[in-house]
């Protein structure tokens, strides 16, 4: 079967400061119309940054659509045009205050294929420098450091839930033995 | 440090059929004034069907935000007020005619924490029984098994990048020794 569904038209519905939503009347494999609500999204970075010591520099953030503060590794946007690697390099930066000579991709995410086309880039970092940290202005977080396993452990035990700090530190856990 | 942030204005951008989009103003933790863009969905489920070979049910189907056809784990969104439990229950009858006498939770993911409040609950599916598939209208997808291991290897190789799919098969794989 044939799965590919074409476009017959697009309707802007929401141009945002970070996400786009259209509306696009599709054809269906058997020949019928539907629609398909669609956010843009410039695509993300996480970064599984990584202490001589097998600890994780992990990040607590108030997540003003969860009203909560969560446990993730650091993380940020693509500015426009930016090379994932790059941004990768800076967010590490900015958000924790390491940075390291060479990232280890670790693969990248579709984190919710159903609507968004979003994806999050994941990259290992090791034998890290320290500096300062550089926060956007309106970015506020505190950044510590957490033992590979026990964080291993609160993603099984379903403590930490955010699915890219999922996917790295369980990749990692299988691809690297750690 | 309080990392709380305080809802000031909100103003809806979009009202769509499964997400809702809207800005609001908030006062950070230095008192000044930001904004934050949020998607609203209703959460979804994902489910780990496994047979008594330890194959995993998947499906292949299109994803309009991507342009391709993705492998994914059954799944979908939570219909109004339903329990999530119950719309795993109906997602995996409706996506392969598979049903089973219970649940197993796997936990939870937040895909996208920095703009949207999707919980994507995730369940294990053993002791599988056979019947027809259901599909919406709108929707068209094949059903497959692939062996427990191939998935684990095609996460690990970057081949498969849904998130909720990651989540469920590498947490089965550390939680259950599979």
């Amino acid at each position: 079967m044939e799965l590919y569904e074409k476009t017959l038209e697009q309707v802007s519905k929401y141009e945002g400061r970070v996400i786009h939503v259209h509306v696009d009347t599709v054809e269906l494999p058997n020949g019928r119309t539907s629609t398909r609500e669609i956010v843009n999204h410039p695509g993300g970075v996480g970064i599984l940054a990584l202490d001589e010591n097998n600890n994780v520099l992990v990040v607590r953030q108030y997540r003003y659509a969860f009203g909560r503060t969560l446990i993730e590794i650091p993380a940020g946007k693509l500015e426009k045009g930016e090379d994932p690697y790059q941004a990768a390099m800076r967010e590490l930066k900015e958000e924790t205050g390491a940075t390291c000579e060479k990232l280890q991709s670790l693969g990248e995410i579709f984190p919710t294929p159903g609507y968004c086309d979003e994806i999050i880039r994941l990259y290992l970092a090791r034998n890290l420098s320290w500096g300062e940290m550089h926060l956007d202005e309106d970015e506020f977080l505190t950044v510590s450091r957490m033992p590979f396993q026990e964080l291993v452990d609160k993603i099984l035990s379903g403590e930490i839930r955010d699915a890219k700090t999922c996917a790295a530190i369980l990749k990692a856990k299988l691809l690297l033995g750690l």
